[in-house]
């Protein structure tokens, strides 16, 4: 159990990505096998979130847990899961955006307060969690790890005179930021989403009864639940042997969905507040397509992020999609990094170009986003030396100019190369023949009268709640 | 080091696709990281095998071997690669097609005979192994394992009094079936493929001089190298200090490349002799399209094995290609089963419809090929409860009605549902509205005037080679 | 991180002694490998508890904390102590006494509070936790394991309005029962010792500088340090950047050293508060042998525990010593258990008997202590089936009657055969020819005018601290 | 499976002694758990090889496997030992003599030749394997380990004409040097020991019928074996299910029994070759006393090896014997190194002077051996730093001057401190005040009529058999 130090694997993450965050999944069903019906979720929200995996389960008398870091699979390769009866659980799955790559972070935290025993999930980010802190450890609170999560704890456990429900109502009051939390009691689970519901959260229904609470829709398909709705922003959902009850725990605020988790983080599968996210992504693509038309042989995605944005830019324009890039699929966390000898396969370990497909043609190729366009110019290069005539590269989103402070991991400013470079320095570093972002408008009318609905700071830099000091962001940690 | 007892983690894998082979590596190249080199191979052919894998590195004096149960970057998690210098070496990828799945299986083999130390790794089958062993054991050979290449090496020690390339071609005159060999002694790198060539093998060159042999071409891709050629039937290649030198081994027979390599095992990106995978799976979906034209709304792929003929079907026909069906790319071997409760949860981990894309359409669900109809009958249910109007599940390959014997494990021929019931009848079994393979003329026509170039015994029943008698077909193992 | 369920390895523990508790150990050295020498102190250390172990580190600045389930060579096995620099650095060995057996219970304990940073590593066991916690609890405090030492350190942080010192101080008059603590800021070390001095702290200082304080004088032994002193009953000792200072945390009590330590958990080469541990136990040897003279050929001990009294026995009584049962030195915590076919093969497995030694002698077996019998009446059998004449069982402690609430996992009372049974029908049970306790007045007399420094509750129900109700003794947890 | 490569843990091992060789177990015993019996008779062995271990199962039809790197219980950890069912098997503990640390070398054997399969393992060396490889190759055979034990097996193989025992027969003709060895066919136990009976090998019965063979007889007693005799010099003894048959297998010539295994590495409850090893070491010991009489007030051992022959010495003197030298039992294969800061700690961590016990006093310090004196030296330094006021250091054995080429590690004559320097050169080195060795004639003595029974190269010179060329002497590998 390492508290501190740096994160394992650092090295071995692809870095022109955006990280994703965490995924939480909760399921309260009788009679069911609610451990294994939890796994089964956090393996459909496993893109959300590699470093670390949890399962706390609930049976009336009692909560159990287990996490540890790594892969869904891998934490629970071996467990037992028929050992973790009950009738309610909660699971997470966790990219690290605060505190450490540390077991000690994992979640979910299970703790012993006032009004029993109590389990938390947390996906977001709160931007006024130092001052949170600080007040509570200056009335005798400590704290274990450096994550967001165990500052909820300690609030809902201070304000736990009268029920739970109202200990989170008056957390919520206190919170400022991004959270989608699921809690688990003894006898209850509850959900709850922020005001501004940045992160997606969502309800469906078991076929024997029992209810299913899940960071996209894709888990509830997993395990064969019934769509219901997406939790409403302030909501607070509490199911327990009297079934499902809603109260709005706070007043809600403008909706400020994520508009990244369309782009590039959630499953294509999922829908989530309204909009399917495959959907959304092929009409990116058409938009592109009519922004940006070129005199072109092929379109070609950046697999896998790019596909659906790239199948549409096809259909507007009339140009053949091709699979030019071919992925290899087994690249995993535990990748030996070419040394020296052999720095410029990098990128080629991951996709290499089908030279029949490409050679002597004229391609657009389309990813979703670009962060520090450090791959983009090696897949250019890459492409090049496979007989490309022209490269176009297309994204499906505008350039990413502002960091984010509701539980996205993107870089900070100064390495957002669209931060820093005009568009066409851009297009000449990564040696492309022409560069285009989707245009602001281009996206927002994608939503259309809903466009207001979401937020788009790390375009725009129009924060939905107030962020703090730029010193201050994502710095602190336990060691500090 | 378990030498026999089940495979492991057997009920993990998905039994309804013919099981992959192995795939070999090798490359002689000094002053580059051959090890290196060998471990960027072998991921590129990670898909040919997942149960083991090995490299061994030769310096001019010795041979040093790593090898163990796992993926690529499962067994070489941690090793300090920069451990093996050398200026040659081998590596293989195995799924045991003979043998158990047990680490005393895992190749390369490295052993010291007469002629001093040899290190092998094979691709393939032997049809005559049986009596081979039989004769070798009769005059004092030992056996450790229950692979082919055990045998293969017993003979070239029995044949090493002259030169080694003399006793590979006394050897290649008692080998039946279907052989591609990568040896490793302390000075050279040979690369050897049977008289029929069943098994793909291809040469490239690196920038700087030095050579690589491969399965397939994507690995020359993946470590920089250049194709050149295809080994030749019953060739020898010979690379050492004094260059590439070429040999006839033994006599070449018929060609019979193993057409199943380009429906279903090689990498799209691969090109193996004179044909482009990628092409030829988009022109079977075309073939397909004109074979068995559809009123249907969309094409959607069985990912990722259906993806390039889906394609192709949509372009011939003109129904729109969608990807209907969301793979969940974090499935792996460590999978915890479903138990009773959700037992039919099973393929909808694996694979999710996108309702939003499927609901109330017709769809054409193309796949490579049918060989047991589980899994099949579990999609065509699952697209029902998606809304899918009709299903026409459409299949790039004739019905698979015979056991191979030359390195593919596909099911024995009781479990092989075209070889047990008509057309019509598996149609109502999985429950599709249509039921269409590519038929064997359409496939053998993709390849022009090579169309005789190829084995198509799964199909046909025509073998190549004999074949032994079915009682001990992939039957015998160390513990028998 | 598993936070519940059945201790892993329960039934391989050879349950017939009172449990080993913790160890702490602590080093403040400018300069020092700091990490490296808490290390070896926790090894030498290790028979003080074999569950967890761990290390939290300081620099001036900041604290690093790694600890895990195992021995403490498995725990930091291929970590890489250079990694944690610091000047101070403290450390504990864990043998769940409260607490599940579990990775979230162990220790130290590393975290953030109004002071800043404090890591803290406990030996001994609160009375009055349950009372603590409630009333933590009851104003807002979280507990995420079920140690005492969690309620230590949220009572630390309620204090905290001041200098730590007096926080501790503070804390001290809350605390019941036994402490000996070791605590780490970034800048400074702590230790602690309860009013009634149960468990043992010692103090030493190093060559060129720089102080340390363990559980035990060994440990200072082993990390070449000179002994100093016994932290005093109530003591609080500070060091840091001005050297040490003590000051009285509170008053101390009469003392109570526990005499356990001397009779079996202690290691022979430590001495602790004025005794010499190997010294005490050849003593209680000689006075057996004075209480208890026997005709007999041969004294045995039960190694390890008995060897030094059975040698005082051997000595006062002129009957030859000798090893009569041989040790299996690999017995470890990962040995798989006989089945019904060997039951009775279990003590046989540990301890062999040498029968050219034993057979036609009468013997007297020296052993510590007995708790359930049921070893003893195994080992007797033993020996008579070697062909020992005569048995004289001979325990170098008074019986063991009452359960221990001060650190040591003695059974619970019902076990306990001298609380349940006469001396004569113990000794028909295990079918000895003759059985001696050391009386309660020959112990006592081994420490001469210090004789009322020790609690000897187990013996005589005479406890210093009033103990919790018999139902919530080792009872609480975070499942319940 | 690493097949080269540097020894694993080689720094951990404390180089002051001869090492370990290997230990092997047979078992048959239609009816009882063999797997399990041959794990506790492994457990019992384990001091004779802690780098590998392995159980071969024999079921009448087939042989079953498991073997890996590590201590018993590591190895077998977690194993289903349930899961090997059958009526005979075979085990083995490794420490390595010839071929390196590694998986491929660990023992048993099993493989498949013309008689079905055999398993065999092995404890000893033999002297002319170079040549029987050479022979071996020159007419095909391969070799995938570096060790004797397979070049055995191919000469088994290649003898197989006729039945098991008339190829071991022929076999031992050609094998020169020391074995014991236990094979297993699916249907036999068989036991081998060389003419010269270097290595121990004896025979056992259990209760209900069935035999056990072991290297020693403390393996017998733990799985509750009754002895019944030595296997002979020569004797190959065959149990199946008509029972136990012997033969000569070759003429027995002079009885040559490692002296060693009675001076170090036996078990001290074991007796081997009619004699108990705990009464020889004490007879060494009061043998010591007489040649070395001194004035001193303490004989203290080095633990565990030398604590027999001290108190043998204390006997014969009448000084006091007392444990001066405190043992951590928790000293581990996984020990990190001290540092240069710590570099004094070396010895300290495994062995603590108790100051106590032997400040100001005269100590007699008894070790079984000197091999480089590396160990003493700090021992004596150590001793000193404890206030004792003179070191004598009583060995006993003589002075080990040259290497064994029959199954032992002694570290080359060049490293071997008698070898190189005269007596006081050796004591001035150490700063003992005196230093003695155990004569030759004073050992010899003891075994009485027996005397010329056993080898005493390692002192002598005297090899039974031929040994090597220097240069070859354990340098054959796979690699070389």
């Amino acid at each position: 159990m390492r508290q501190s130090g740096a994160p394992r694997d650092e090295k071995q993450r692809f870095p022109d990505k955006p990280k994703e965050e965490c995924g939480v999944f909760g399921v309260y069903a009788p009679g069911r096998d609610v451990a294994r019906l939890t796994y089964y979720g956090l393996y459909a929200l496993q893109h959300r979130g590699q470093e670390s995996a949890g399962i706390a389960v609930a049976d009336g008398r009692r909560l159990q847990l287990y996490k540890d870091m790594g892969l869904v699979p891998e934490v629970f390769h071996g467990r037992d899961l028929d050992q973790f009866k009950g009738h309610a659980a909660i699971g997470h799955v966790r990219y690290s955006t605060t505190g450490a790559s540390s077991p000690i972070n994992a979640q979910p935290l299970v703790f012993r307060y006032a009004g029993g025993m109590l389990g938390l999930a947390h996906n977001g980010n709160l931007t006024n969690v130092t001052a949170l802190r600080a007040r509570l450890t200056s009335t005798g609170s400590v704290f274990q790890s450096s994550t967001d999560t165990e500052v909820i704890v300690n609030l809902i456990a201070r304000y736990s005179q009268t029920s739970l429900e109202e200990a989170v109502m008056k957390c919520m009051i206190d919170l400022q930021g991004a959270y989608s939390l699921v809690l688990l009691t003894e006898r209850s689970l509850l959900a709850v989403r922020d005001p501004h519901a940045f992160r997606p959260l969502c309800l469906g229904g078991l076929e024997n009864g029992g209810y299913v609470v899940a960071s996209e829709s894709c888990a509830l398909d997993t395990v064969g639940a019934q769509w219901i709705r997406d939790v409403a922003p302030g909501e607070i959902l509490m199911i327990d042997e009297n079934g499902l009850t809603s109260r709005q725990g706070i007043m809600p605020r403008r909706r400020a969905h994520c508009i990244f988790e369309y782009i590039y983080f959630a499953r294509p599968d999922s829908h989530m507040d309204g909009f399917n996210v495959n959907r959304v992504r092929r009409e990116m693509g058409r938009r592109l397509a009519r922004e940006y038309p070129v005199e072109a042989d092929l379109v070609i995605p950046v697999p896998d992020s790019g596909t659906a944005a790239a199948r549409g830019y096809a259909e507007a324009s009339g140009i053949p999609f091709e699979e030019g890039l071919m992925k290899n699929r087994y690249i995993g966390r535990t990748f030996i990094q070419p040394n020296q000898d052999m720095r410029d396969l990098g990128v080629r370990l991951k996709l290499n170009p089908i030279r029949d497909v490409l050679c002597g043609r004229r391609v657009v190729m389309v990813d979703d986003s670009l962060v520090r366009g450090t791959t983009s110019s090696k897949l250019v290069a890459m492409l090049r030396d496979a007989g490309v005539q022209e490269v176009h590269l297309c994204l499906s989103s505008p350039p990413v100019v502002r960091s984010c402070y509701y539980g996205i991991d993107t870089s900070n400013e100064a390495e957002l190369i669209a931060a820093q470079k005009p568009l066409e320095e851009i297009r000449r570093l990564i040696n492309a023949d022409g560069l285009h972002y989707l245009s602001m408008e281009g996206l927002l009318e994608i939503f259309g009268d809903r466009r207001d609905d979401f937020c788009t700071a790390c375009f725009t830099g129009d924060y939905p709640v107030a962020v703090p000091e730029p010193s201050t962001a994502g710095k602190f940690s336990l060691e500090s």
